[in-house]
């Protein structure tokens, strides 16, 4: 078995080979297991990018995708998710793809599977995939990490990217920095780039990454209306005209248009915006080889035995 | 790419082929695509009839089908359906059934996205497969439409099929009049058809079509009782027995018994009710062959150039 | 057409035949039909067990499973269970799989369809696969029924297995006896066994079945706390140790740990509770097979005849 949980506690030549993988997927190579493969997808928050994205890659690697819906699941039961991937790994579950609203929810599951786990987002704490496609993108587009400069401009205090993927930059070389509202900093990021001001940051950055505003996880205290928040830290039309020449615009979507960016800008040439979805599927695709074959749920018999008395 | 839209906007010629396909697919022809193939359904309005059956005629062309459930999806996030329909192309999704409760939702699309729309219902305006599959069930009756006289009975003021299936079947020469509550028919269907009562209409069709009652789209202004509606505009048993020989009984369905028809009529030997969803099928069939064979997204990397630095 | 509705209208023979079949499937046998075959899974109740289980059945015969979700089908509209199972088979499936909260719901079905139905649940009533996979984790265990002591535990009054697992235990030559809250023993139940005290219960069985309490199922008259339930009728470590040599615990789950049985025994050496699991989905491959061999939707064209008139 082997899990995908975080990039950071995966090391960079592991996560040079994951990128070589996804990039062989996106040039036209194949792999299906020798087996016939299920696998679930257990979304216990919505999705649409990364639940329709691992479904392309399992189907892509000819895997069998059993429906998982929480809300007609015994889940409502008041079952616990340790007995829900219980039950899928007895049926012959072989990995699960799992989104899910609490931080490091598979810390309680990893020791007590034989299934392998791929974390699709896990509170506000880790977006492996959405970070390994970032890589890629970035990479496809700069041939290297080192001494890029990448600004993270947004709600990096809700983002399940903006910390791992400063980490992991920071590890393969490249220079981060934070924009956005600058309550939203966190001291706790200072390990991993410097707060610049939104202008400056936009100015000469190679990668701009915008983060979405999530709405729906800050409570009252959020203070600016859609206009307000684009003019001081959104990606306007002004800002896109003073990006330096090959600078690209990122964002891992669903965009708000003319909050973190323009609307017009979406599609620009500098966006990588659909590039970045276009990658994920090749991304999941390795991660998913990767726990197929490192592991798995190679459903030997259950582990309970028996005597049979004839 | 090739849509499939409105039957209105398809030449006449055309819907024949498209019957001429279905009719092939009914006596057992066969057609896969070459490589992989992805499309997903999205339905934002409750469906059995219509999205099991496009599910049924996608695995029969050995489609791969990815789930998309809406009350699961970034649409919760406030996710556009532009960016949704995007995001599906940029993961490689070739084809998309649609259905949304606003009126020719797909103008904004067309022009703008690469993967073909196959219009599963919009709004009150049009539902094409189920003009289709109309038209396939008659012409396997009778053999042609000249002269033949279709009377489209009931809630003509909220269906998709009243206007467009009135517009087709006048196109390929057949007559059509239209019954029910007087006050649901709407000046502007005098173009295809003139209004006529009941117990005329029963008596003369050759084919008597009628319309379910949508309850949920009816406000206030419903003045009828069910047990009212069925005896004032219903299939009585009395009604079915004045209709002329030869002739057939259609709903597009679900039905409300004892409402648009007496329950014991719903399988009786005219009723052409689960034929008309058998043919559903092969319609279905056609038209995804023709969307995928004609266009479909062909998956070429993603348009947003890059120019790689090493 | 072969539906699977109850054990109890099936004969002993035929039940020994499934269960070989399902052995013969768990050693590694395998059968799929010749023509592609659709079939869809109607659950109106949560489940994540039985449902996961038989879709991992069906897809390992290589079957069809068009999704069909309840909140997005036209059961909304109000239409019928008979009219959205007509529905199926018209647009080509073969069998359907179903749980519905009405007993015997699958009365009013089974004289008017020509696909198979599959229960997958009923009310309080049924739930043969359920039950079959007792009897083949028993099987394996043992080797044989006769002269077994099962202890059927817990909430026996709500309980889809209660009643069906006694009936065919006792005529496959177990003893049954239950225990748990005598309030919820049911006279009726002395056909197939007596009451006894939990304590004589759990320490002189071979087999330990436990039941899930329903507390959605209960109304106000509940009247035990958790701790107390455990206390009084649960499988407590202190009882466990009591068992006798041998013998096994079941249960159907969801578990409620620390209520019917103690978190530290769920995955104990006695425990087969994810081995019943296991044996699911084989379960589920043979009455699927039995249901498609002896019958299923041949899909012949639809029996509503059409003279065409040239």
């Amino acid at each position: 078995m082997k899990h995908l949980l975080t990039t950071t506690d995966i090391p960079i030549e592991e996560i040079r080979e994951i990128l070589d993988e996804a990039q062989a997927f996106s040039e036209g190579a194949a792999w299906q297991p020798e087996q016939q493969t299920f696998v679930a997808n257990l979304f216990f928050e919505p999705s649409t990018r990364t639940k329709c994205s691992f479904e392309v890659a399992e189907r892509r690697l000819g895997l069998q995708v059993i429906p998982f819906e929480v809300n007609a699941s015994s889940v409502l039961k008041g079952e616990t998710l340790y007995d829900t991937v219980k039950t899928l790994e007895s049926i012959g579950v072989g990995a699960v793809v799992i989104r899910h609203s609490i931080d490091n929810y598979f810390m309680e599951l990893t020791e007590r599977v034989n299934l392998s786990i791929l974390n699709a987002g896990d509170g506000c704490g880790h977006h492996p995939t959405q970070s390994l496609l970032d890589l890629l993108t970035i990479r496809q587009e700069f041939g290297h990490f080192i001494g890029l400069k990448v600004a993270i401009i947004g709600d990096i205090r809700h983002s399940r990217v903006a910390r791992s993927n400063a980490s992991v930059l920071k590890r393969l070389g490249a220079e981060v920095v934070f924009s956005g509202p600058e309550k939203w900093f966190d001291e706790s990021l200072i390990d991993f780039g410097t707060y610049e001001d939104i202008d400056v940051a936009t100015k000469t950055a190679d990668v701009v990454m915008l983060l979405r505003v999530q709405h729906e996880r800050h409570g009252e205290e959020e203070s600016f209306s859609k206009e307000n928040y684009h003019l001081l830290y959104g990606l306007t039309e002004e800002r896109e005209q003073q990006m330096k020449p090959g600078s690209i615009i990122m964002h891992p979507a669903p965009v708000n248009r003319d909050v973190e960016i323009a609307d017009t800008l979406v599609e620009c040439e500098r966006s990588r915006i659909f590039k970045q979805m276009e990658n994920g599927v090749f991304v999941r695709m390795a991660v998913l080889k990767r726990a197929l074959i490192k592991g798995g749920n190679e459903h030997v018999h259950h582990h309970q035995k028996w005597s049979v008395a004839y």
